[in-house]
């Protein structure tokens, strides 16, 4: 079974040599020559577009910036759609529109070819690690064909729904990771005000009704002033209008959602757009210290 | 040791029977004959004032709707501070404003009553069950003393800091749980109106960045139109006001408790005051029929 | 000098009229043979494309639904470039996007064609009076030469600045119409539930600083709950979203757009989408029965 | 028929003034000495207490920074009640809770006392100009009787119903006058960074629906950056919280002017509680410098 892997840049070059280093041959593609080069040094071979990818393999996978750039991918000069077949397997492992990700894959099922949305949840960290969370939406057989090669990229992999629902899943999962990040800020901003230490409010809260994995994060950045990415708002806020865009196509009142994406322009409007998404903390009290406000020892 | 409970309604009534139940004599108070009946049913004794209950015990405990009745308990006619004397120590266990917690306790203290501030969080359920968090502002020595008779009362006893932090700790913790509900109703309502099920989003971003306390009452509660409370949203209301009062007063901006409010002025505006908390999922989407797009065997 | 007119819809036909009844010739054309047969009755010529109007038209203009029907008729198949030649002159007095604006007149420039932005205020009756306002975008001179045709149709005639300046005033015009409404609905609701004669207030606050064009709606469409459009809540989305796109793009926080566009979310959930703009008032107190309180004699 | 005056503060200096000027002998007292002597300088005869006012004469005025000094002045030791009697007019200049208005006015009716709540709008300079609106509630007899004297403090005297009406009218007056200034502030901040004259834009904006009394400030203050007060935000921020606790006690969401205090806490944490109102602009966009980008001849 031969693979292919189109866009590999921070993220897409460690899900791919993941496949490679479990044993699969991968004909890879990027629009940067350097990112090319480097994965072919991690053991994959070069071809020179998504069309001569979809020519030679089995099962295409994709990591790309979003809706536009899958749009060229697929249905562009030299795209997929150029050498589309009957059998042939597109994995699009980006962050994308639900309704674009629809369009797709009926412009491509013309042709034979079955797309899966296959969006994942972890970062960097996590694609180096091979401890992403992927969340799949298509056909069923064809997810269950492909499972065993995610399960190379990502210690969880879900199947959702249709297609497009992949992306449904991921969109919402981060805009509620964003909101519930803007929401401890404003109780660790108010009790550190208060005279609270924030370390303690933070195990008190972590152990009770208040508890959110996004404030995970809040000991080892926030509270030290450590807004380096991570995940910065510039990604987070791209998420987030993918988001709000749904919620406008489908008539969902969205209002801590549109509240958190003004938090994130306000950051973008300060320059801060490449810090870490943590950086929320900042907008709802630029006036804390946390850092002095801790104690010495922590 | 001779203990007093004044204030035995829904939730008190279970945190003093934990102190009958552990061997402690108690006095108990009570504006309510009936709830004052009931209690000594359950071994308790009754007093006809809280300043009886204050001339006869060492340790006072209180549980009380708010602010108000808690001034009036300690410092009105009748009172506690009638009958203060050095080594008396009074525990608040009331949800009470952080500032008036300070105000009652410098009050007692210059009679020499020290007083703790002490308010629980996991509702009548917790208080039934003995699984409380206590979180608990004042005096650390005077903690020590009390904390043996509070781990009757609740599985989680933090010592948070200074008087009036108990309250601060609280009141953050529950108003990151009505935001976080809120949050998880905006991204249940996108999600089931874009067609996913409602039970695979649940378990897909409970296990991912998304994950919070407060979704947990979704499966059980929200996807069946189960608003029975738990913890009435008239409950809430009053939690986070005293949050928002707070910010007003430290000048910490809170967008996100701001919006939660509105939604539960919108709530209490159309009658649904006395339902459940977890509610707020009807504000957000009130066109969505949770149990219809249920998938029927769950 | 021979006029063009491309889309003769509810607000381009009146438009149009006043043309012809100026004294102008004016070639017309819909994608809507209905329509194209009214405006012929009126006293148009019927052309079968925008490239048929360009080609034997001095000056053209068009009322279009938005973005992407100015591209297809500017840039598309059988559209305006096709016929493009130095002198050409295209007038839009759509909604458009400041972007899309940009992009098509840039597109027509290096055909030689000069491109005005002219999005016109003042809805289907405005029209039909003449007494529109006309935000104009674009290249000075060109201004100066049109001016005299677009007093035909609008009563004030600005010239904002550059091309896209004309849908940038427009959209921010509009945005504050909405915002304020809101505003006025939450301050009429808030009186009328503490007991105060609507009308009462209504005059009181117009005559003072919370004063606001908005507001001007309610005594004769709100206080009787007639809300029929005038302006639809559907149209005014489309002008907030592009309003709010805007904000994205510059970063830009817009928390009371953003809080106005997810009252029309709920609006349009609940089936109100083609109710008038000043059904905004019914998402912030449904329960409020205007009608009835106000007294029998207004 | 002799006057009283109570409260000889900025605001009311000048409205006393006024009365005395009319030709009526006026009876004053304050909790500052050298406001006192200021006012007898002005031409009015001191008192020791409120009492003493109330004693002496027909017709009470004052004019108090809030609830807790009118319920003070009105009910408290050496308070108006202890020399009341029937045919004794009390009339409360000041912004009050309307509540309390309703409160005070029952236990000053139940000794023959008539008060009318009469809040005025217009500040310090329509003060001194006697071009004030003065909004009144209360027994409609009464205000006929006051109209003539209020009509010596400001030009428009409306009677607006029922006590603590006065005070509905008052602040949702400026509650909307707030929003209405942060919606300008986005509108114009964003015309801005788009590019447009913002002394452009406020035209056009003012001739059409986006108009609002609260816009006036822009051209002379915020593009200049001038943030001197005029009306704080730290006043403003009082009369909004007056007008969010009305929403809490009635059950009216207000997400609008729940926002529009968000960016007041910011002012107020970034010490700015003592600029004009008009600095909500700052908040909106701090990036934006309005002197430097508006025409150099304006």
């Amino acid at each position: 079974m031969q693979l292919g892997f189109i866009g590999v840049g921070n993220i897409g070059t460690p899900m791919c040599r993941h496949l490679i280093e479990a044993g699969h041959t991968v004909l890879a593609y990027d629009v940067s020559a350097d990112h090319l080069a480097r994965i072919v040094n991690l053991g994959a071979q070069a071809a020179d577009s998504p069309r001569a990818v979809a020519q030679a393999c089995d099962i295409i996978f994709s990591s790309l910036p979003g809706p536009r750039e899958i749009e060229q991918v697929a249905l562009g000069e030299d795209g997929i759609i150029e050498a589309a077949r009957p059998g042939l397997i597109y994995v699009d492992l980006s962050t994308n529109a639900p309704a674009t990700a629809q369009e797709v894959c009926a412009a491509l099922a013309e042709q034979g070819v079955i797309m899966l949305d296959a969006p994942v949840s972890g970062g960097v960290i996590g694609a180096e690690r091979g401890t992403l969370a992927v969340m799949v939406g298509g056909d069923l057989k064809t997810f269950e064909t492909c499972k065993p090669l995610l399960e190379h990229i990502g210690a969880n992999v879900f199947h959702v729904g249709d297609i497009g629902s992949g992306c449904v899943a991921k969109l919402i999962n981060n805009m509620l990771a964003f909101i519930n990040t803007a929401a401890a800020s404003e109780g660790m901003a108010l009790g550190t005000k208060a005279g609270v230490d924030p370390h303690k409010l933070y195990d008190i809260v972590q152990a009770s009704s208040g508890a959110s994995w996004a404030m995970n994060q809040f000991p080892n950045k926030v509270f030290h002033g450590d807004f380096t990415p991570g995940f910065t708002i510039d990604l987070a806020y791209k998420d987030l209008r993918l988001a709000l865009e749904m919620g406008d196509q489908l008539s969902v009142p969205l209002l801590m959602g549109s509240i958190c994406i003004n938090l994130m322009r306000q950051l973008r409007a300060n320059g801060a757009g490449g810090d870490d998404m943590s950086s929320l903390a900042r907008v709802v009290e630029d006036a804390i210290d946390w850092q002095i406000r801790a104690p010495q020892n922590m």
